[in-house]
């Protein structure tokens, strides 16, 4: 049955390509209310796709960007239901004037497709919408229950994502979850990843005089916001480049010695990272390897700065406020609740004189730890050797995916997390990009998976 | 003598007004390209003014906006030469809707005329044409020599007044140069400034990786500039609210016993000055009194902060440079090039790992200092008390006026800086205006500044 899937999905490539480019024309920029519309345009396009599946499929309003639900239910009493996920929205394509061909206009390049979203996720999501419509043409129905969940929120936060799932608890339920949002290791090593970082994101303001100052006249004499907020947040690493907030690393969980081999056998090199970036140094929290401190241990970045005058040239101004996003990576152990309140309490410890704080939190996830000793775990391996042609490695990621922390704690299910992207594909970045390969290669995973989970279904009933 | 002019402007001051109000209804903005027309017509205006005052009238062309020259050359072989400096530009009027009435109309109500312009500088300038004009009316011509150099750039720079100044040096020659565009102490009070703060302003960007990175990927790794770039400029200030940069403070002239006296008879409130400003507490480097902090002391602001996510909400990206204008206002001692080659070399020791500085200097200015113990300076402050009927407070300035230091420099001579305008005028906001009674006041002392110069030299050449 799997052979007439996979010779299906061979026979579909190039159809498959023109669909994916498709969506990567809609430009579903999620944070700008502008694209709002365009969102929307996605979300319908995404559950035409599904209803061509064979799949009932719902589009659900929320108070943002809409949520589209696809089910499949006929697998059989004793068949598993595996929850797929994915995003149909992307990040702003600022700066648009870097990209080599505009972002919303899909080009293929020696083998990669070039756009905004094109790896993250319409190019990694469709490859189990792919596998799903070869499974129909193939002549069969899935061998297991599915529902896919594509939210249009994923770059804003998810902000209307956890409501929807509690509201929708009782239908959303399943056994295990999979989602393709990460990467792989490298471009000839397939990974799982059972390991994510949690997110803790803020928009923190600066506040002083009632008004904007001319600095000559008031140099010297003021509170000056933007000097402030530099001073401030200056001090928010020591010189081990610690984060100094109180506490801040008493929860992160050690690294196990299984997991400190793992790595090693990795052959992580630090010098071509490093060179791949154009830096002649790496930078972090001293007394870690770059991967330990990428997967087992919190940063603190500041992801934006702005304030008075920000053009070309010179202006002579003292702002009356100045602003900076900051984010936290948070560890394994750390709770986003407990790291907000310790760096809210840092902050007015840091109150310069005369000024006021005004921090909106924007974004909070908790980091994530799957067990890899699941039979889940162990059809998700063989699906992705058979995808690859080679057995992925067992990774963490840097990143947060918050949805996966939000499925264990509201409907109590692990997340299989599928690595269909390179670490190379520039992300939120200029001229992001998917690997044409690597999209024919999702496809198979995501129809071996299906056959997968049967599998195991069967075998442990059978072993019953 | 005097009196004949004094009874010529009591006569003259309804059309005194009338003339100022033609120039103030000509939309000089020197920033904006679209009234490059509006420019000239000022500056033919301000020739035609000139003309009726009994001056050879010169407007020469520059690469920006024409320069308006006035000579008058008659008062015989002993008599000392005025240079007198004003500009017809003005600052762009936005936010227009935040006008009472519209900047380009003005408007008399409660004895202020209110328009952009009005203050800074076509009112004080006015003063001394209106001046001339009455010397010349009463039947006499002035008592001195007198150049009048009326810019059109001031507020965008004076990018071509340097050039013209050392070009024109032999026709510039003088012994004295006033200015007003300046301000009283305050209502009551009117002040001559003898001292202005230098300035220097970079643009100043820290470049890390080769692009925008994911701050969840790479969060922890590497160098992130706008991190980096808080944590270096975070170092120029220590606990004390001092500029850490290596002798700084080396250069700079102590406050004489004198001045320290004389400031204290200012009686500044320190209170009411942060009541206004909205601010419950004022900042600046230990150890000094808000007005030598202003006055007497350097001073280095953030004028501007940018890089990586400026928007609404948030943006997970490692921005692949970030940036700060910052600026120091130089106290009387300081040397501009010796303080930009000790502030590119600090820069240069706080270079973060893997990371490269982009600093571009965006303007300098020497400060200026005024022997307040000359001949010159006694026959201002005689002509401001018979202007106002009271003598002039000495004061200094935080802010910076180039062309005081240009004069020196370039001509060898001091400028009496006469203050017509008061503190709360709006220069370069909404309601900018103008006192009438300041504007009255002003021409008389300007008719009487010609007078006790004259009598000065008079002196002089009888004692020698």
């Amino acid at each position: 049955m799997l052979d007439r899937v996979v010779t299906q999905l061979a026979r579909e490539q190039e159809r498959a390509v023109e669909r994916l480019c498709d969506l990567l024309r809609i430009p579903s920029v999620s944070t700008d209310p502008n694209y709002a519309g365009d969102c929307a345009r996605a979300a319908e396009w995404v559950a035409g796709q599904l209803r061509e599946c064979g799949l009932g499929v719902e589009v659900h309003p929320t108070a943002g960007h809409p949520v589209v639900l696809g089910r499949y239910d006929g697998a059989g009493p004793h068949a598993p239901r595996l929850l797929l996920y994915g995003h149909y929205d992307v990040q702003p394509p600022d700066p648009v004037e870097k990209w080599t061909t505009p972002p919303f206009e899909p080009t293929i390049r020696d083998g990669r497709i070039y756009a905004r979203g094109a790896s993250d996720d319409k190019g990694q999501f469709m490859c189990f919408v792919e596998a799903l419509r070869a499974w129909r043409s193939a002549g069969d129905a899935p061998p297991i229950h599915v529902t896919v969940l594509i939210e249009g929120e994923e770059e804003s936060g998810s902000a209307n994502l956890e409501s929807f799932l509690v509201e929708h608890k009782a239908q959303l339920a399943a056994d295990v979850a999979a989602i393709s949002d990460t990467a792989m290791w490298d471009r000839d090593t397939p990974a799982i990843t059972y390991g994510l970082r949690g997110l803790l994101y803020f928009d923190v303001q600066l506040h002083g005089p009632n008004r904007d100052l001319h600095s000559g006249v008031y140099g010297g004499t003021v509170p000056n916001p933007a000097t402030e907020l530099v001073l401030a947040l200056g001090r928010l690493f020591d010189a081990r480049h610690r984060v100094t907030i109180p506490g801040f690393y008493d929860d992160v969980a050690p690294v196990t010695k299984q997991e400190r081999s793992r790595w090693a056998a990795l052959n992580f090199d630090e010098q071509s990272y490093a060179q791949s970036l154009g830096l002649r140094m790496l930078r972090g929290e001293q007394g870690f390897s770059t991967l330990e401190r990428r997967w087992a241990r919190p940063s603190c970045d500041i992801n934006g700065l702005y304030g008075g005058y920000m053009g070309e040239g010179a202006k002579t101004v003292i702002p009356s406020f100045a602003g900076a996003k900051v984010s936290f990576r948070l560890a394994a152990g750390q709770d986003p609740r407990k790291v907000e309140h310790d760096f809210r309490n840092w902050l007015q410890g840091q109150t310069p004189p005369g000024c006021k704080w005004r921090v909106t939190q924007l974004g909070a996830a908790h980091p994530v730890a799957v067990a890899t000793d699941t039979p889940f775990m162990a059809a998700a391996c063989r699906a992705v050797e058979a995808g690859f042609g080679r057995p992925p490695v067992l990774i963490r990621e840097g990143a947060s995916i918050p949805v996966v922390a939000t499925f264990k704690s509201t409907l109590g299910i692990d997340t299989l997390l599928i690595g269909l992207g390179l670490n190379d594909d520039n992300l939120h970045s200029p001229d992001e990009k998917f690997e044409v390969e690597s999209f024919h290669r999702g496809c198979r995973v995501y129809a071996s998976l299906l056959a997968e989970l049967a599998d195991t279904a069967r075998r442990s009933s059978g072993s019953a």
